[in-house]
């Protein structure tokens, strides 16, 4: 167990080490056990979060803001067309300022080239953690509350066989991070990772060479597959989701003619019957409905998708708990 | 008294039974006493409210905000279109989720025809109470509210005269469920009240069906006038207020032409002489000045406006305190 | 020491005694003495702050809020727009209303010729005090900020030499508030203060006269000049900030052509070397960088734009407590 992640910048678990990691998910489970047992934990009385988003939100800023509330201390949500950003406040001001009105930073920027580099830049300037909700890079606290999920539903990750999957959708262009921060994050924990997605949906370079160094740390695997049925054989977690090609945003007519070529990239029953029996369902939220996913498989037995939403609670929390005490 | 509440939904109170609404109007003024002197109730401490809007507010979200706040609490202020549900996050969704994260979801959608629904699919979906702030139906705080007002003004309710009107109004059209929620809880109470509306500005049918079973049950009376001069006729509440009438919204123009035959329904001076020499005005804001009510009666002596908007926080306050402890 | 502030309005501190400021000044170093040790100071527990914006914000906003949490009470971030105040709710019922669910309401409305009216309407209407976020006229929260941080960095500000100036800008035209709240107190405090700006872009008349009684009774100077340049000379405190010109807002483009012939009022290295050797460099933020100001003068060493923002937070925390304990 380490005692000293006091001040640390939550952009991605990737630069945390493995022991760190071991020493959240103990605390975001036994936070989660007080709160079922209705057990008050005021951890940060008096302290605040600012929640910065550049982007819109559903279940992040409500389990931001309901858990700092938890934990005895506020978080203010603040939309950045609310702010003066507009009228010239730099990422560095708004470390510097926001660094000392509270004692921790949340950002949500999704922008593609953008956002990764906004949240460092507020963080290189900021005399408090800096949590990332989800960048164009990583969205690390839903991957930590799926390997939550996981383990509650598995138990010992080891040898487990996940797919992390390209799926299609006809709505927005979703962005890379989810995919990007599980399969850093899921060989670390030494499951066997099988990335799977049509070859014009690739993740960004740098992320096949640390993952596939992540498995070999973790005595995990990683692998990348373009065939989206193989990808479901006997495997014990199926996460499939969209998300969009990383090419130029003015081609937006091309990109989509690329996405709708790949229109069958759907879970169904049929596809979830190639998995390991007991395999679990999981989806971040919100999912395109009879797009990405058949309503059989979201709403049926083996749909883990509600626990993933409340662990991010949880686990948040704990990051919250650990970083800004 | 009733002593088992928690956890009970609050979307029309016609749902309580009268000794359950007599302990939350005992607890409303208990609270509002408390405050008076200054006295913490803390009743709350760590609990979340999800507050969700898909309607603008003054009254409604201060008051649910400020009043968590004093019971120790914290109530998050939601825009829908500030979350993913235009993503696809579906009612059954939100009510999993938010009611994870949790201890109570509130929830104002006046669209005609889709409010009322929409937040009975979350109350199905969620494990923690949900709230009505207002829908097309239904505004169930707004007349408990009323119903305290009313208490303090004029004592026992029983066998005093209510008018609940119709008034006419130049801007956008309010939903019914102010007069919808007040002519089915008035009657609870013992009162005689009168419904006064041009004939084409009829509530929902069932609703005087069931306004009248309450008159029977509660040893009140129901009537439905057209007459607005005579519905004020010693009368000792005055409550006029505009409301649209239930048509296709494709109708607007027509709509629009509808309300204009009846521009001299306006509360004035002169008809507030008809009624009783005490009798009060109220309205739950914001009144169109000059059109639906003249100033001299909203500014007047009689007028209970801001003790109206006021008794929003204790009722509500009392409502929390019993449904999410 | 002033111990009867409970209840008072911050619209500007024009309407405070010297007394009253000092006894402010006091608590606000002792807040931020106690926020650098970590104590715990809940002076508001359990109480509520509305702040109302019908303009944007970053420093207010987060400061307002982040203050009242670290005191143990609640902030609601209301935005005009998110109200039915364009459905007709007036000052007077926002003042009664608000002033009902809450302990202190505060407000930004910088409309020109509007917003000090609103606020002062506002607080005839309300119980609670009434704290102005920055109006048309008066910004005096950012005033105070400001004293703070020259009295950390100067010490005794008696005889000391601060320069107001107007300063080039490309952007939208903005209030004259900061300037004027500045004139008016700074020479309370013993300053010698110079007010430069061109002829075109004076502030409102009463002003001057004001500024000038002030420095009279504070045995202080007030001078007012037109020479850019001249006003670095010798000075010890820098605040040169953009405001516009007090003409029709249908004038813009003229407005416009008014504000580029000055563009060459920019605060530089140059312009820094006429001032006193340890002078210091203020600006509330944001600024216009490489038009208002310099890179290398406000992210310089001289620069103390950072604790005039961080001072905000402490300043107004001791505001709050006074007058809503």
């Amino acid at each position: 167990m380490q005692t000293h992640l006091q001040g640390r910048d939550v952009i991605d678990f990737q630069e945390w080490t493995k022991d760190e990691l071991d020493t959240l998910l103990d605390v975001a489970f036994s936070l989660k056990r007080d709160r079922a047992l209705g057990r008050r934990h005021p951890l940060l009385e008096d302290k605040v979060l600012a929640m910065l988003f550049f982007f819109s939100s559903t279940r992040t800023r409500a389990s931001f803001e309901a858990g700092m509330a938890q934990l005895g201390g506020h978080a203010m949500f603040i939309e950045s067309k609310t702010t003066q950003i507009a009228h010239g406040d730099t990422p560095k001001e708004i470390g510097e300022i926001l660094g000392r009105y509270t004692d921790g930073i949340a950002i949500r920027h999704c922008d593609f080239g953008v956002g990764n580099q906004y949240i460092r830049d507020v963080a290189a300037a900021s005399r408090v953690p800096v949590l990332n909700m989800q960048c164009d890079v990583y969205h690390p606290h839903q991957a930590l509350a799926d390997v939550m999920t996981m383990t509650e539903r598995l138990g010992d990750l080891r040898g487990k066989t996940v797919t992390v999957s390209w799926a299609y959708a006809k709505s927005y262009l979703k962005p890379l991070s989810v995919a990007q921060s599980l399969v850093l994050l899921l060989p670390r924990f030494g499951m066997n990772v099988r990335l799977v997605h049509p070859p014009e949906f690739r993740l960004m370079p740098e992320v096949y060479e640390q993952a596939k160094d992540n498995a070999h740390h973790g005595h995990g695997s990683f692998e990348v597959m373009d065939d989206f049925d193989a990808g479901f054989k006997d495997t014990h977690v199926v996460y499939a989701k969209s998300w969009g090609a990383m090419m130029s945003t003015t081609d937006e007519a091309q990109e989509n003619a690329l996405v709708d070529k790949y229109s069958d990239w759907i879970t169904d029953p049929r596809r979830m019957a190639l998995a390991d029996e007991e395999a679990i369902y999981m989806h971040p939220l919100p999912a395109e409905r009879g797009v990405e996913v058949a309503d059989e498989v979201i709403d049926g037995p083996q749909s883990a998708v509600f626990d993933q939403a409340e662990n991010r609670l949880h686990g948040q929390k704990a990051a919250m708990a650990l970083t800004m005490a």
